[in-house]
């Protein structure tokens, strides 16, 4: 089996057997619903390792007590314009789902909402959330703390999370602006490719044991497995020199909007305890374009902005200028019926499917 | 002479003449005391690159009409949670004090605000702003687009501005959080450094006229001298590999929320006309602790928090772990009453003050 061998299944199907599964798992079927949207949604737009992929992930927390499934969300601060969540240890897509939809109603009237979500799970893609203020016409946030994998500037361990930050933005003819990305340089999954091959990886990637810039990724992924020290480094690298302490200031950023604004957890405290709902937080905001220059001056000066950017000269070798977003916007469009997916993801899916009595065809 | 040659001032005495300066140039007293105040802080907090250093600019654009020194500041667009503000092409800092103030008068009622600000200039560190919503108990956010300097990832020219984006968050015994940091990997200043000394730099600070990582400072910074292509690099570098898109991607955030919000300029058009004013942008904002879960919670929130990440063990050879901010509290503690300037420095603040009949003592 070669890793690059997919196999390719009807996206409708795929959806079905996902949300049936997350159902039989204890899930209610509304939150299934939501869980499968979510995982979905980050298939098409081509970021595999945020969707169906992380399914047996979810199941074994649901079973293990990691995520609770009857969880009930309590709004434990309202104001108009901000919210304060508690999920409960439940289900990560439904909260921000549910929350993100409250910003967003919140906001056509009050105009702005921002939310602090505490006692959550992994929600997947943090784009998702900001598609769903978008769908509304309006600007998007939202942001995620994570298991512990990132190494501060001048410390020997993982201490903070990849913390992606996503902001939408709504154009006109343009494809939306839609930022989305971990403050890590990398996610641990490209050191995992790396790992694979036997290649060596970038020395502004990760650390090792001591806390000093690597380029072998085995060393790494081994010493983060056993909690040797080391780790990921934040965009920017090991060093002021490159500009690491600003990868590190984000981090800890979205850490103090996730779990500190909702008196969450925080670095470490997430995923602290074994067996145990993992406390991620999160952060979610809605703003209607009516607060400052309206929807459609908006949409213009987008358009303009980025038709600029785009039709800008490019470096020697290259021949396109990506605005965030635009990769995944090119890939949704020619996925829409059928979705291809790595064999071994597939056949992982099965065998988490197989004792509810589910299975996944392929085409 | 040699570079590191130093002179000590009367900081009160420096302020005044700044300020004089400023006066005489044609701006209001109350618009050359704020200004001035945000120069002298930035010296204060050793980020001399953003201080009276930069008197010399502001008056010869004071003269030519890149600035202009009667402008009248107007409410554009206004929401209780949101403004919009057309500077007028007056001065930068003025503007962004008048607008964070209001932004702060709002909060404390309608507990968030975020205000977009066009037709504006420089308005000297992203950073005092903040510290104002800081001394308010509140949450602070400045960003500010910029002269174009940073080359998209696979452009071959300085596109977008050096963004800066700053984040204050109150804590309780720690220094407050205080984040500020140009979304490029490095400020143009550093390559000035590096040419100086005629030594090469790291590959991820800037591009050649090809768009090609560069370590040459000196060919760098004659090509955006004379327009040829080439600039500084987003944060994490040239390359997707090393996250340079994410750098880039933040960088695009920036012009977003400052330029576009406002219907004001972005990316080239800033500064994208000779002897007029640069059409600079800014995003303000403050939020109400209580719009979350209150002052008290986030100040021992920020302590657990911040004492984690200090205590937490230190990489081979490294003894400390900053956060954003905590340098710069170090240093403004020990220099409240003389603070000592580059002579370079301190000969052309007399140079600017003499046809005023202005003069500045060495202690």
């Amino acid at each position: 089996m070669t890793e690059s061998e997919h196999v390719t299944v009807a996206t409708r199907e795929l959806e079905a057997f996902v949300k049936n599964v997350l159902q039989c798992s204890g899930l209610t079927e509304e939150d299934a619903r939501i869980s499968a949207e979510v995982l979905l949604y980050a298939d098409r737009r081509c970021i595999e390792s945020h969707g169906v992929a992380r399914l047996e992930r979810y199941v074994t927390e649901l079973k293990t007590g990691g995520i609770l499934p009857r969880a009930e969300m309590q709004i434990v601060h309202e104001t108009p314009v901000s919210l304060v969540i508690d999920g409960g240890g439940g289900m990560g897509q439904p909260i921000a789902y549910r929350t993100m939809q409250r910003c967003i109603e919140k906001a056509r009237t009050t105009m702005i909402c921002l939310a602090s979500i505490r006692n959550s799970n992994h929600y997947g893609i943090a784009g998702y959330y900001t598609l769903m203020a978008l769908s509304a016409e309006m600007i998007g946030i939202s942001m995620t703390n994570s298991a512990p994998l990132v190494v501060p500037t001048n410390a020997r361990d993982a201490i903070i999370g990849t913390n992606p930050i996503s902001l939408g933005v709504p154009a006109g003819q343009q494809q939306p602006f839609l930022l989305d990305m971990a403050t890590s340089t990398v996610p641990r999954g490209k050191l995992e490719v790396k790992a694979r091959h036997h290649q060596s990886m970038p020395d502004s990637w990760a650390t090792d044991e001591e806390g000093l810039p690597s380029t072998d990724a085995e060393r790494v992924l081994d010493n983060l497995k056993n909690r040797r020290g080391g780790g990921l480094l934040p965009l920017g690298g090991g060093t002021e020199e490159t500009g690491g302490h600003k990868g590190f200031g984000l981090g800890v950023a979205v850490e103090i909007l996730c779990g500190v604004l909702s008196s969450g957890a925080v670095a470490t405290e997430v995923y602290g305890r074994q067996q145990q709902p993992s406390g991620v937080a999160h952060f979610l905001g809605a703003i209607n374009p009516a607060a400052f220059v309206g929807l459609e001056e908006i949409r213009q000066n987008m358009d303009r902005f980025l038709g600029m950017l785009k039709a800008s000269p490019k470096a020697t070798g290259q021949t396109r200028i990506f605005v965030a977003g635009e990769k995944e916007y090119d890939c949704q469009d020619c996925t829409r019926v059928k979705l291809p997916l790595e064999r071994k993801v597939f056949e992982t899916l099965n065998r988490v499917g197989e004792p509810f009595g589910l299975r996944l065809a392929e085409l």
